[in-house]
């Protein structure tokens, strides 16, 4: 038998990428200089430059997540793999394992875990709001968990869950606290070691400025113990942390190849967060943010989160009656080339998400999408 | 607390990587067209340019594999995580497995199946060496098993694996059968298709000529049947080929978010495939593979597998006694920029193993090794 005839070239055209704002739950736009770093030429995963860069890496993610904990590296998988990373590391079968569910990935959160044999709880809040620490601390006193797992941000409804207290309560109690940061990290505080996060996790799509395709994550050492003691072998080889961890750290051990590309584009994206500095790039996201709820109120819209625990990164917004929440959308992302995403799960046909991540959140873009929110609506 | 002090800009300079000529095990050199696909910037992982996108890779990766197989698509993660996706979709706890270890992947096909609760067997020849046929129908005499795992091109030992009639003993005791294809997708035949192999993957960072960050994999029917008929959920979320299936199909249900940039790269390294053919590819890898070979013989140098059975895309190569052999890798990498690897596991210190992968295999790299080993050996 022959080989398959070659495909038509003619169905397989050059890429030519029609040039969107992205505007939505992520990807973001990538910046500039991240793209150009995308295309700069490999050198092997062991070669003592790329070694180097490594180091790197994880020194600016530290930055990052405000941390000082050692474990602290890119997954080399999207956010959703870096967030079982955490499950699968910290979860041996049996263990009971608390969920707070108030939206779309809570409820992956707990998926996750059941997976990995939890013995899995969960309490639950309407999607947009948030816990209080109460809350946690009844379900804990019903049943003791050795994990609990909630979301900083919730890409689904817009809202910031508040953790100082929830943190305290969880160790109160000598469980580990993983805290979902995808739509947090360098875009709002995370403060990972000023909360005592346990394990916290992000993606490189949303306020990095980066393409999909890393999940940074960093554990403190109480979870680094808890990993060391583990009674089973992590049931996931890919996400196994302690051989992640050896090859990224100085025995360097063969697991799998890092993507080159990716990480050199995080480090030209982490590099973008420290020349801003932290506290100019929180403060840039909450100026636009303001800028566009503003503008959204003046265009009779309502704001789904109420101020006080409204992301900067993310603003869902109520779809007025009558209106055809997809049409709007595709006639932004057809006259405009903006991206702006419909509600999930719960919120689905409710909502509009709007992004104003890392490079996306920019004067100019809020500024557009105002403009071409009001031809369309009015 | 105030956030911590952005590091100091001297101790993150721009990306200034060295040109290395990648001759290892992988990565190869990216195709420059490749490169500045990296560059484009993003549209949405729900975009409809991404979607038609999607169905383009996967049209084209079926041509790669030589399949006509419907769940053909590009794993979210490095070829480490096509390999366990075939593990953990095709393995439920309790099946008995029959791993074929003649080199480092086989070994951690065996670690991999083993977490996923398969009742794992193996079968073990020296590393350089293939198994035959009788062997694997002996072990399958002794211990049916559900799934048969076994290296097409085993990127550790650079020998290449005859499945023909392998594939006939593992399909006439009604087993599934899991071939790794890293090191020979794209480089030398596959033949999915006219094999019968169940579930065949990849990596992007071989002879594909893209970055690594993406892992190829495709399911026959037989072994989407399988799937769809297990008794327990798969283990492994992110992999969880069911979901990925649904993202990657008309449904375009939201799993994870594609690595967009990854996705572009992979695209245009399919099309580079599609349109040298897979003929002329396979020939060009093995006309530098034999100039290698021959100049190699000249310098008095023994390749490490019997003509026969070498792989095209990656030759090991004996260390000459007497040979300080990682001085000679650092020296081809300090004077010469070109990269090539030492041994792993039974083979360490043993070989050398240079890769001529994608676009890695020219006339004039396998000149310049040749040149340099020579200036360096005498």
């Amino acid at each position: 038998m022959s080989p398959p005839r070659p495909p038509d070239p003619t169905d397989y055209p050059d890429l030519d990428v029609p040039p969107r704002i992205l505007l939505g739950p992520g990807p973001s736009l990538v910046d500039p200089r991240v793209l150009r770093a995308m295309a700069t030429p490999l050198v092997g995963h062991l070669d003592p430059y790329f070694v180097q860069l490594m180091d790197k890496v994880q020194a600016l993610l530290r930055y990052a997540f405000e941390t000082e904990n050692g474990l602290t590296i890119p997954i080399s998988g999207t956010g959703s793999s870096a967030m079982e990373a955490a499950v699968a590391n910290l979860i041996e079968p049996g263990d009971p394992v608390l969920i707070c569910i108030n939206g779309y990935f809570g409820t992956r959160l707990a998926d996750m875990a059941g997976r990995y044999g939890g013995d899995v709880q969960t309490i639950s809040r309407p999607w947009g709001e948030v816990f209080t620490p109460t809350e946690v601390k009844d379900a804990l006193d019903a049943h003791p968990a050795k994990v609990v797992a909630i979301v900083h941000a919730e890409t689904s409804t817009g809202a910031e869950q508040p953790l100082d207290e929830i943190a305290e309560t969880v160790h109160a109690q000598g469980g580990l606290l993983i805290v979902d940061a995808v739509t947090s990290l360098g875009g709002l505080p995370v403060r990972v070691d000023e909360i005592g996060i346990d394990a916290c996790y992000s993606g490189t799509q949303k306020c990095l400025s980066c393409p999909p395709g890393l999940g940074p994550i960093t554990l403190s050492p109480r979870a680094e113990e808890v990993l060391s003691k583990r009674q089973t072998p992590v049931a996931n080889w890919y996400l196994d942390l302690k051989m992640v961890q050896e090859y990224w750290g100085s025995e360097r051990s063969y697991h799998h190849t890092a993507p080159i590309s990716a990480n050199y584009a995080l480090y030209e994206g982490l590099r973008l967060i420290a020349e801003e500095g932290l506290e100019s790039r929180w403060q840039r996201h909450r100026e636009n943010a303001e800028l566009l709820w503003e503008g959204l109120e003046s265009l009779d819209l309502t704001m789904h989160v109420p101020p006080q625990h409204r992301l900067t990164t993310l603003t869902t917004v109520r779809i007025p009656e009558g209106v055809d929440e997809a049409q709007v959308r595709q006639r932004l992302l057809a006259e405009y080339n903006i991206e702006i995403a419909g509600g999930l799960g719960e919120l689905k046909g409710k909502v509009w998400r709007i992004g104003l991540m890392g490079f996306s959140s920019r004067k100019e873009n809020v500024v557009l999408l105002l403009s071409a929110l009001e031809k369309l609506l009015h």
